[in-house]
């Protein structure tokens, strides 16, 4: 297969390893001129993936049009807030090629504003016409890991179970293993959602709390991000999936995630301009959190966790005081069936 | 409510405390005379929670008669294989009681040879006139963090919703919030089988694998305990919730966990009866995994992870062969409403 991934930072080239080792031809388009000219000519992408050796059948690219054309699979690994311009910018290519290709994503974010998923956004700006369908890959996987070929298990999701399986053919070896889903709205809810739980559990962590309130926080975290995604048509066991609970374990429990360290700096009593700052990265926890809070408004689920964040980032409430708040609600009852049925 | 708590190990202290804190009259129930002095003369079991200081209302007991003659509530906060022995010897003393006892359990495990989860052990040996009905009370819990007032969420499941709002309403304070639940089974099920998973992420580490791999390793290992459980009658969605993802969670990102250390110790090259020595404690996840696998069989459900650490604990398969062939399976699909109701 021909392979063009959209996207040369850390997530895109450990992908593209993983699809050079199962001997696809793989372009890895980016706008920076210099990493391309070192993947050639070196074999490596040192400003994200220092350790990393690439396979020689990796060609790097500063030609969207050309790395379009050529693909039976175009991967679109960006983050969400530049989703909407790179494709929109796609567009004229795509028309020119006489294969529709299929169109893979691994971004995890909202998009403010509209409150789109990103398949959403991309079928906002590509014509159906000009694609075989669209399929999301997610689940829990630093680039870093991938890179170094250790295990690592993610879910490929599309409404075509088909498309879906053709993906895991593609990317499935020894060291990574797809599963297939059909429920893109689950897997794209509970991939964004988990950066509000991850900015939670940093802040529980900065607070000096335990493992008790961290585990709390995930599990309570996964019924309220639940709760929405059944709401806006998502099946809830998506959410015990990779993409919902194993996602959440690694973003929660590393120390490396954006998140979860932005989070520790607000329990340091740091406003949140100041932590945005600091990280100096797009902390997508606090943006996603503003998203879900309208969306629970808008659907009317009861999602406590998040509103207690959007509180504190938003509306400067007191971080010990939303703790008193979310640890004194009247005595709940956990999801079942039943309750789900009965709907 | 007069409560008296069968064992006054770390659980039962840090479970007596709590009740205490809110206001009940706690009797703790335990063999060890020196434990009961300690309590009743210093308001402190140092063998079991160093740092805790008790409140007064818990009074130590060694006199299982007048402790049980004295309950409300009996809490049952002994290991599963002494469950049988001692609710035996405690029939005779319920059977005089004028009111009929809330029996409540705390233990996490399934009986060798019988197979049977502890509210079976515990109403296969009293009769079922003999208390009102039984709550199992579970969850993400160390007790060391809860004697020290950290923030816990635990499951309070009975067949009857009111009893489990009961047990509820007694528990919760503002560090320790319970949720009801009605799916015992589910909520038996994860507790006891969560600690197979421990074992495998302590091999994990051991191997030097990283986190994208221990979120594939809970998050799979969650859907086969799912699966099993929802073949033995279990809800679904128990599963996603604080006894199956939730203590998940806990043990398997904890170094103190007695099953992950002897995973650890597997992956060192440790042969299994090593193990149990050097650990010096019983290895629930080794016997548990017994266990699964039988009931695996018997209810001819796929659990590739308990498979496989069978092989390794009971069999003396090699455990990079295992991996091999855990990650060269066909490739699946994560699991769906619409295959949940298929069945």
């Amino acid at each position: 297969m021909n392979i063009s991934i959209i996207g040369s930072g850390s997530w895109g080239t450990a992908l593209a390893k993983v699809l050079a080792d199962n001997s696809h031809q793989v372009i890895l388009w980016g706008l920076d001129t210099s990493v391309a000219e070192e993947i050639n000519k070196y074999h490596t992408n040192t400003s994200y993936l220092p350790e990393l050796k690439l396979p020689e059948n990796i060609k790097a690219s500063n030609d969207l049009e050309n790395s379009i054309l050529l693909a039976d699979i175009i991967l679109i690994a960006l983050p969400t807030k530049a989703i909407r311009s790179v494709m929109s910018g796609v567009h004229s290519f795509l028309s020119r090629k006489t294969r529709k290709p299929l169109l893979v994503h691994v971004s995890k974010g909202l998009e403010q504003e509209t409150h789109m998923r990103v398949s959403q956004i991309i079928s906002d700006v590509v014509p159906r016409e000009l694609y075989q369908e669209i399929v999301v890959l997610s689940g829990p996987s630093h680039a870093e890991e991938v890179a170094r070929e250790d295990i690592t298990t993610i879910t490929a999701a599309s409404e075509s179970l088909e498309a879906a399986q053709k993906i895991q053919a593609c990317f499935m070896n020894h060291y990574f293993r797809v599963y297939t889903n059909t429920d893109v709205i689950g897997v794209e809810l509970g991939a964004a959602l988990k950066n509000i739980i991850a900015l939670g559990a940093g802040i529980l962590h900065g607070l000096g709390y335990g493992d008790n309130a961290k585990a709390a926080l995930i599990t309570r975290g996964l019924a309220e991000i639940s709760r929405l995604g059944i709401e806006m048509g998502a099946d809830p066991l998506t959410f015990a999936g990779l993409s919902g609970v194993g996602d959440l374990i690694v973003t929660c429990t590393s120390i490396h995630s954006r998140n979860w360290q932005a989070g520790n700096l607000l329990a340091q009593g740091y406003q949140p301009e100041e932590v945005t700052q600091k990280v100096r990265m797009v902390v997508e926890g606090m943006s996603t959190c503003r998203v879900a809070y309208e969306l629970a408004q808008q659907y009317q689920v009861e999602m406590p966790i998040t509103e207690g964040l959007y509180q504190v980032i938003y509306e400067k409430a007191e971080l010990k005081e939303v703790m008193r708040q979310l640890m004194s609600r009247s005595g709940k009852q956990e999801a079942s069936m039943a309750q789900h049925e009965e709907k």
